[in-house]
C-alpha cells in the first residue's frame, strides 16, 4: 500500500515534496514503552517523554523508510524535519486553557522560501516529517496537514503550487461510507451552499477550511483524495479539486 | 557536555560536518523494548528489531537534537543519513562466518561528492548518523567511525579535508590511564616504532590504523583527542596529530 504510494509519488515528473505523518505507529511505540498517551480533541499532549518518541518514530524510523523506497524508485528523497537547514521555524503553543506540552505552531509567513529552494534546485524532493523546532534546541511536534498547508503557502509565493492531501477516503463525500459519493469539484461559493444544507461530514469541515485558506494565501490548487489513486489525484481524474473562483 | 561540544563545533568557521553515532542510547532503547542486543567482537549485529531501534535512535531521536542545538548555536545543521540524497550508498555485509544482519559496509570510491558539494556550498552544515542504505529500499546500520573515514576519504578527492576523532581520551596516550600522556604527533615512522616496543593500548591500534588510511586516501590530517577540547584540537594545541610525513 505506501510501497505503491511511493511508487507514485516517485513518478511525478514536476518538482515535489512529501510531507508524511505517522500518529498511529507512534501511540503503538509509546505503549510498547510504557507511556501513556493523553489526547484532548484529537490532538496528542506531548510530554517530554511522548516527544522522544515522536522523534524517534517520525523523523526516525519512518522518514527513514520512506526515503530509502523512493530512492530505490529513483527519486533523489531527502528526509528532514523542521529543524533541519531551519527550514520549518515553530513556536511552543501558549494555550491559557490547555498545555499542550511540546506542541510547535507554525506560520507561513515565518518559513524561508529561500531555504527551500537551494535544495529544490538541486534536484532534490524533501520528504518531511512533522518535527520542528524553536530556534533555541527544543524540537517541537507539529501536525502534518497543518506543515503541508503552511508550507505550500510559503512556496506559493514563488512557484505555482498544487498541494494533494492524501487519506482513507476517495475525496469529500456526500456520505461518508460511499466511496462513490465523491463531489468531483468545489467552489468557495458551492461550499458554503454545501455547508448550509449539512451535506458534508462534520469531520471534513476542518480540512475544507484549511484548504480554502490555502487557496486564499497563494496556493494554486488544492487535491483531497486517496493515497491509492495518486496519479488519477494529480490528473484530475479522481478526488475532489478544491478551487476558489 | 554535548552542549559544550556542539558550542566549540559551531564556532568552527571553516566548513564542516559532524558525524555521529549513539550505541549506548540505542542499547538502553533495546533493552527497554525487550530487545535483545548481540555483540559480536565489538559489533552489534543488527536484526530487524534492532535497524527499527538504531535507526529511530540514530536518525530521529540523537540526529533531530544535534541538529536543534547546533541551530540554536546558529550553525546551519541538516541532519541526515546515508539515504538521503543517496549520500552514503553501502551494501549489506556478507561474511561466511559471521551474519551481522543489516550492517552495511561502504567504500569512499562509491560516495558521489557531487551530491555533498551542493550541500556544502549552499552552506549547510550536514550531521550525519550512522544510518546507510542499499539504493534498493533496504537501510542499513554503518560503523560511524567507518562513515567518517570513508567520507574523509571521498571529500579529499575535492577539499583540503581534516578528520577529527572525538572520544574521552585525550589523546593517543603512552599509559591508557594517564590523560597526561598524550602523544602530540605520530608520524608513520614513529607508528611502527610505539608498535613494536607495544607502547600504544590495543584497542588504540585499530583507529591509527584507521587514520593512516585515511591519510594514505587523501585525507590531509587526522586528529584524535576529547570531545570537550575540540577548539584545541583544531589548533593543534591538544591530541594527537597524525601525519604521513
Amino acid at each position: 500500500m505506501l510501497s505503491s504510494f511511493l511508487k507514485s509519488f516517485s513518478a511525478i515528473p514536476s518538482r515535489k515534496i512529501l510531507v508524511h505523518g505517522g500518529g498511529k505507529l507512534a501511540t503503538t511505540m509509546a505503549e510498547k514503552l510504557g507511556i501513556t498517551q493523553k489526547m484532548i480533541d484529537g490532538r496528542r499532549i506531548t510530554d517530554d517523554e511522548t516527544l522522544k518518541v515522536v522523534t524517534m518514530v517520525y523523523a526516525g524510523y519512518i522518514n527513514k523508510n520512506i526515503v530509502a523506497s523512493l530512492q530505490a524508485n529513483e527519486c533523489n528523497a531527502m528526509g528532514l524535519s523542521g529543524a533541519d537547514g531551519n527550514l520549518i521555524p515553530a513556536r511552543k503553543r501558549r494555550d491559557s486553557k490547555i498545555d499542550y506540552g511540546f506542541a510547535g505552531d507554525i506560520d507561513s509567513s515565518l518559513i524561508k522560501v529561500q531555504n527551500w529552494k537551494s535544495l529544490i534546485s538541486a534536484g532534490i524532493v524533501p520528504v518531511i516529517c512533522p518535527i520542528t523546532h524553536d530556534g533555541r534546541g527544543q524540537l517541537l511536534n507539529t501536525n502534518a496537514d497543518t506543515i503541508a498547508q503552511e508550507l505550500a503557502k510559503a512556496l506559493g509565493r514563488e512557484y505555482n503550487v498544487t498541494l494533494v492531501y492524501v487519506f482513507e477516503k476517495a475525496g469529500v463525500l456526500l456520505d461518508a461510507d460511499d466511496d462513490t459519493s465523491v463531489i468531483p469539484s468545489i467552489t468557495a461559493g458551492y461550499y458554503q451552499q454545501l455547508k448550509s444544507e449539512q451535506k458534508i461530514f462534520a469531520g471534513m469541515l476542518p480540512k475544507l477550511d484549511n484548504a480554502f485558506n490555502a487557496l486564499n494565501n497563494g496556493v494554486k490548487r488544492v487535491i483531497i483524495g486517496k493515497a491509492g489513486q495518486l496519479s488519477g489525484l494529480i490528473e484530475g481524474k479522481s478526488g475532489t479539486m478544491i478551487v476558489n473562483e
